[in-house]
């Protein structure tokens, strides 16, 4: 017998979801919740199990979703620091049961190479579930067709870049092209929505001027040129017909342009990430070359914009927080831009902290208990074909729970956390709440703040389209 | 033993709720939900019960929650013709398991004295479960301080109109003061928003040029005058620092103003009814006196507003679809305004037919099966302070539940209806969908389209405060 | 022969109007400008005159057009403390050759005995040419009969106020009604947009708090409820067919108002004041009562809104810059609220200076040259049925002529201006700028600083419909 | 002595400018405005001349200002079909006494030799005066520096090109280093806003599906297309902290961007063409290859958006007509694109009938009778920086007049108009009103529907910068 077959229960829990707050039982078979009883009842306390866990006192959450990752990306000449071993490892101590990576196509390859080689780091090393979106960075006749075919094996979003020119960049023509056949095959196009164009002007404009430290990455990376590119990629999907998820939104003016489309009924949707909620330019602008930490595009805003991000929260105009967790260290590799900031590597590490960041942010009163658990489990589920099996607790999902303590303390700090880097973003935070249990299909990987997963545990998940489109 | 104390599981359907469409039995005891378990799991082979419901191929789906009735509503010297027996057993016949009806304060009465005449109303005689919310009609000191008590009691809504000079209407003042004191005891002040100052302006304009047949009841109450007193309301709302739920939105413009208000992120709210989605001023327009039947304020609009209000549906820029459920015989009452419009009786029959309109826009393809829930039981429930016990399929929910057949089809009629009226609102339409077997609490009070329900099985509801605002 | 059939030449000015910058001389015959000539031009030579002033190195400008004054208006039991006589004498000494002041229609009483009355206190006191607009405050059908009766003989313009119920109050149904006729008869309503009732309320409430001082006028006079009442106006006037004209506009928010409606196309206008560009809540704030000399309404705002207003003066939002001239000493009028800022009259002097500040404006780059003619001269007569007469200079026009000495400078001070005041609400404040010589019909009422003017010499001008709306 | 120094005066006309409409007689002096006078004064009286003009009940309008032509232009491996001398000629007998036409830089070319190369086409030939714009298509380092001379010697403004990509297009960075320059040096930057690249894969994809007929034309160059270029041409104009005029738009979408911006203070200015204005779609569709005459870009549009652009030229959200005058003869020219529609030659002929057809507009109640010579006069002159010069009638402006019978019709076709060019795109439309006489600094070019004037007599204008940004 499989140690999946085994019944578990969690007693005493205050169940959390999207949806509803309720005193329940949640009994488990076979690594699927099999049934949720109102705790106290008899037919709560019919419930047997193998194993019981006792939630009294503590929320039970389903396993976090995060939906933008980069494990291992290569980037700059180097790698993000994280491996999918470590990285799903340090996912599952910050409670995140889920993550949906990033592979790459590359400038001349097909998507099948690159998908290949992302299922070949990922497979058999990771410590919760995982699945792919796919990088689109060379659009042509052949790489449409291939989207047709990785929609049907459960690869159902393609991120495209409006920046980065010469890298990732696609221009409007080949973004069109790609929307219209997400249009026809049920993909997603996600959007890194700056015009690239117009920065990498700016940008040898700043160097040319000396500008080279790493606060001026976030000067040259102009907050309209964000709002620009996501007002261009919201009409490119209208003329395509298409539905749009624009990735790591950080300013006012893209919030408002999302808000706009949204009013006029248009499927458009928009991810921001927990640095640009709690982190800002300030950090950016830190001495001795530490803002270079702070280094990820698009860059860290004045704080003034946050409200601004804070209330797309709360009306919907942004629905999904994920970490675009892209580490490197601050050794070694941010400092390959010391003399030059657009030489250091873009990218900040998060995938720990973001189930933590987002309670505090129920603490501090910027949203509401179940809304925490919608933008971090529920909507990436939803929005990228996992929920039923991902992002809920109810009968027939996977068994992905979370036994969070709501009062206990902590501090976040590079010498406590789980992931592969050298530094913290958010050094020396306090936190209230923290995770205590984490069962992935049933299995426990974090059981009392002890690691008790192991490598190869996480499957991967192939993903239905768009759940937000029905 | 009562009958609420036995066991009933419902196998087989597909749970439908706001935030999850899930295969699973529910489990009843004593009138509450216990347990839901995934069908065919051995959880659910466990259950054991007293009564099985089979819900195979079928949806099994909240009760619904109809948040504005009037039942015996006074109006124009008439009452309105369902009573609570009537108007409840006809709500149940159409898988609405819950009511909120208005009290009414008489002008220079008191709000004590206005809530326990409808309680009288009510009591004992109700098939299904009610709940109150008070109209101010005369706001005043001790007005103010009865709204706390009544807040207190669980009546925490309280509407008010800018509509009905001399009748209902109240004074921007007035509107202000009752705002204030909403926003300290967590009331939620409900606007009829129309400017009715003005609309008696051109009432009186029409009446002058001979203008008296039903249709002018339409051209005079502009949809410029709803929009406007839209914003006021939403203005006023924001002085005082309270919420605002909009009643009956039913033009372009008025969503539009709420539109705004909410992408500002100010906790505004909006309804529509089923009549101004399905119908229209070319049924006001029906010679030969016809057009009386579809008399109510906010009037029908040019079929050209549905899409708006259909677009503000799914964008969430409305929440709730209730019924303003106020029907009036063709015959002696809406003729008491064959010579002058101003003399018919305002207000449609609906409460039936709500779940099955909505289910047909779902079948039409307007809005998905969740947001059918979503907008016919969950949004109304958390509205009005009765989600967790109303509005989803949850342990520990009351067991109020419609098996809900998706394909049977039925034609709604008057001579088929179950509502006090001599017309329906609409004759002759097809929909597909029907309610099969309703229970609420447990009891089935609706069983395989037979009413087995009783006068007096339905209870009062005291309710919490709106829980979108916590 | 009458000393205006004298010919009189102004040469070698730079004349600038709302559209051209002309060096030219100017040919006055009769007390109308009969001939423009390029300045050095065989035509210009060729000019023969009795009298040559002349300007050269100053600007020649339109005489200015203040189309909101109130000369001994009846406030709160006192009058405002300029007669016509003294206030036109100071409108000239500042440039100002034209006012359109308010008659006030009492309630009860019929528009004519109003107009009567104000004629009365006019006629041959007057320094310069004035007109009427005329205060509806009390509409029934009576005075809409008369308000066509008025218009034909040149009272084209009707005040309505939506604040001070009880006094100048009309509810929305009396508006209504008086748009619709204004839509007959070619009038404009000129609006005073504040909810009126609703911040009754807020006075009442401050009063019972004990906020009696005068910077408590400023707090319950809440900018929302100027945007509110600004677009109610508006809806009403769409509703109406008719044109509007926002008096003192003094918040962001009202002029975003405005915006709308104008991008929407619909015949909408806004004036604003020099009070509400240069002054704010600070000056309200003062101790000692000093606060009280800045109490008008709308009232003084915070001095971020002044950016607004600016920008709407640009972008053409708001059309005109008028006065709302209504002084009251402080000593024994101000101070009747002492104890009670809502007993403090309303209003603040300024007649004398609005060409002065909206140079300054213009040497702050506020606003361009030719803007400052618009906005002080054109725009209002053009608004107002005045301009060809006047408000420009051009071929058979009136020739109302200022000589202004751009480079001159000048301090404010209640010890130096000319109205009957015994303050001065901008004390103190350096301009850059000053009238020189002014005439009034070709004659010279102020010249080279000294007062050459004569009671009796301004006439009354019966006035054409707004002009912006051919 | 020059004809050029004789004396005339313009009797009796009504003399219509952008700001006023005066009875006045118009003194000319060696070909300049020397004086006006009001008519039948003795100032009018005195002017002696050697030539009289009557101008009895027609009106005396400023010479028009066309600010967008395009004479001899290749485009397509072909040559617009109107040269300088046939162009100008033709621009006379419509009332146009002034051309801006565009120089091209060549892809690998100088300005300078662009600029020359159009000086050369001009020069002595032209019947009215001429200025220049510079079409920018290869922006580097030197092209920078070129832009600050050409600034210098009077070609103030640059156009670019978001659409034709591998012709005229410039990417966003080459915007912005434009844009740039320009904020430095006082230029104006004139873009073609459509997004080219996405276009030239719609147009890819209609021509493989076999769609060849010049209606495709308009089906690809899609409204959102327009709208979404509009937005970026003002963020990035934005960015870089200078004016952007937008020509030729023609959808309610870019009209809307335009409002947008210009709400938020931007210095950003829209042309509309008589094209988008009295033609549609519905010409496109014409059979047997017809359509081809109305191929231009921005294409022709539904007429549904004729009322927003009518709208936004009221609202000054537009401020300019101008022509887009770029004539291809049917037969020979546009037969190049009969298999194919992209390669039919984008143009219309209309330099001759702007006049005719906004004075049209006047009749019809689009637009007033000053408004009229302000959107075809006295905004292009102003736009462009020859106001003052042109554009207008007052004392020391160029003698460019036009005597106007607004009584007289005519019928436009092909038969009897005067460009070079094998047919009209408005052959048949009746219009009241005709140029009589046109002057061109006091020189007679029409005489009562004679041509009078010769090859050589227009001169090259050197502009100052745009005059809207003082």
């Amino acid at each position: 017998m499989s140690s999946s077959s085994r019944r578990t229960v969690v007693r005493g829990g205050l169940v959390v979801t999207a949806s509803d707050e309720t005193c329940a039982d949640v009994l488990i078979e076979d690594g699927r919740i099999a049934a949720l009883a109102a705790s106290g009842t008899p037919a709560a306390e019919s419930f047997t199990a193998d194993h019981v866990l006792d939630a009294t006192g503590k929320y039970v959450v389903p396993g976090g979703v995060d939906a933008h990752t980069h494990m291992e990306m290569p980037f700059g000449g180097t790698y993000a620091s994280d491996t999918f071993e470590t990285g799903t490892r340090a996912a599952a101590w910050g409670g995140t049961t889920t993550i949906v990576d990033f592979a790459v196509q590359t400038r001349g390859g097909s998507l099948r190479e690159g998908l290949d080689a992302w299922h070949a780091k990922a497979e058999g090393v990771c410590a919760v579930d995982y699945g792919f979106h796919m990088i689109v960075s060379d659009v042509h006749e052949e790489t449409l067709k291939e989207m047709d075919l990785l929609v049907a094996e459960g690869v159902t979003s393609f991120k495209q870049f409006m920046a980065y020119p010469g890298v990732f960049y696609s221009d409007d023509g080949q973004i069109l092209r790609a929307m219209q056949r997400a249009a026809g095959n049920g993909g997603l196009i996600m959007m890194h929505a700056e015009n690239g164009i117009a920065i990498d002007v700016l940008v040898q404009q700043a160097l040319a001027r000396g500008e080279t430290a790493p606060r001026f990455h976030g000067e040259v990376r102009k907050a309209l040129l964000e709002a620009e590119a996501t007002h261009r990629a919201i009409r490119l999907a209208q003329v395509a017909g298409a539905p749009l998820y624009v990735v790591h939104v950080s300013v006012t003016e893209a919030v408002a342009e999302l808000a706009r489309a949204r009013d006029e009924g248009l499927p458009v949707f928009g991810e921001t990430c927990p640095q640009y909620l709690f982190l800002s330019t300030d950090h950016l602008a830190e001495p001795d070359f530490e803002g270079a930490k702070y280094v990820c595009s698009t860059p860290l805003r004045p704080r003034e914009h946050q409200a601004a991000l804070w209330r797309g929260l709360r009306t919907d105009d942004l629905q999904v927080v994920s970490t675009d967790h892209c580490p490197f260290c601050f050794t070694g590799q941010k400092e390959l831009g010391r003399d030059d900031f657009s030489k250091i590597p873009n990218g900040l590490p998060g995938v720990e902290h973001r189930m933590d960041l987002l309670h505090q942010a129920v603490v501090d009163g910027h949203i509401g208990r179940r809304r925490w658990i919608e933008l971090a489990c529920a909507a990436p589920a939803r929005m990228f074909g996992l929920y039923g099996r991902k992002g809920t607790i109810a009968p027939g999902a996977d068994a992905d729970l979370v036994i969070y303590d709501p009062h206990a303390e902590q501090v976040l700090s590079a010498a406590t956390h789980h992931m592969n880097v050298d530094y913290s973003a958010y050094e020396g935070k306090r936190i209230t709440g923290r995770v205590e249990t984490v069962l992935s299909r049933g299995e426990p990987v974090i059981t009392e703040r002890r690691y008790t997963g192991r490598p190869g545990h996480g499957v991967y998940l192939p993903r239905s389209t768009c759940q937000y489109l029905n």
